[in-house]
């Protein structure tokens, strides 16, 4: 059994942007020669998340439409309180999808769907650099 | 350690149709023989979730009910405009619950609470073949 | 490799209260020995939840509040005519969350941003005792 920990910076550019991290993590994968077991895919951020979807221009638009029903831009949030940065949103958003998933691979791929991709929503006000974690631990 | 990865199907009838995967699992340990680790449970979909709940038919109606509030029925959804299935609420309800969980086990039982059961919920506007893993990963 | 399953005891004292593990879970890191692998967090209930957050005073606040919107206090739930309880709110917002996330750890430090930490939310309508497990895997 065998534990790889890779750490990674992606760029985001605006509120709401979606980024697949499915093929990095396939390549991750290739590389490690490991043949089947989980990865788990953490970003280390309180207002960035990760989850599964199908990634199409549709839902880029649908699924944050969703968060923003629940978390509107125009209500206030008392994490102003203790900030002032204009993003109580996007702390509750990212909380509620979560900052982990584990997927399962074998064959060395990623147990996803066809229509499935492991992604990184952007949940703050603004585009960041964000630090992701693949972790990778099988046979 | 050892690594076991069981593919299951499991037929869904309906929109909101909730599934206990609870005892399959369970029986999935027994026969692994394994006694302490994790299980990751996996649906390849993208419109369909895994999450625990007391699985009663009071909460059968509620979940799904809150899930209508936030992912209306009535609405138009961005992704109709790639598909026209009509499924719009379906992929932005199951992205936000998840497609896995992974729940620790030991004495070759999951470590569930007395009311606690790992179900598949169906997000999809009709039932479907649907594809499942669970793989073990323990002692 | 080797797994180490903690079961844990804590006490919450009202609704929406918020239990930063971040420590807990460290100082069993520590305590463990191990350098790399993954913390699953669970917690065996189906009326509490556990995620990560910024654990701030206004963030204690808004994430209940944003519950409540999803989740209201003042409608009927199903759930009402199996247990007579008064929870039902509890239970779909629980299910929502999730009870487990997984973490990875290296050089024997959970990898938590700077402002990410891993809570428990009650979600029930009073406090109670709360089983948590947390188990790890690694190296």
């Amino acid at each position: 059994m065998n534990i790889i920990t890779k750490e990674i910076t992606i760029k985001t550019k605006h509120e709401n942007q979606m980024i697949d991290l499915s093929e990095d993590i396939n390549n991750e994968l290739k590389s490690s020669g490991l043949e089947t077991g989980i990865v788990t895919i953490f970003t280390r951020h309180s207002t960035g998340a990760i989850t599964t979807i199908e990634y199409e221009p549709g839902l880029e638009k649908d699924f944050p439409a969703m968060l923003k029903r629940i978390a509107p831009d125009d209500i206030f949030y008392e994490h102003e309180n203790t900030w002032h940065d204009g993003n109580g949103r996007s702390h509750v958003k990212a909380s509620l999808i979560g900052s982990s998933i584990t997927v399962p691979f074998k064959d060395q791929k990623l147990l996803l769907g066809q229509w499935q991709h492991v992604i990184f929503l952007e949940c703050n006000i603004e585009g960041r650099d964000r630090q992701l974690v693949f972790q990778m631990m099988g046979n």
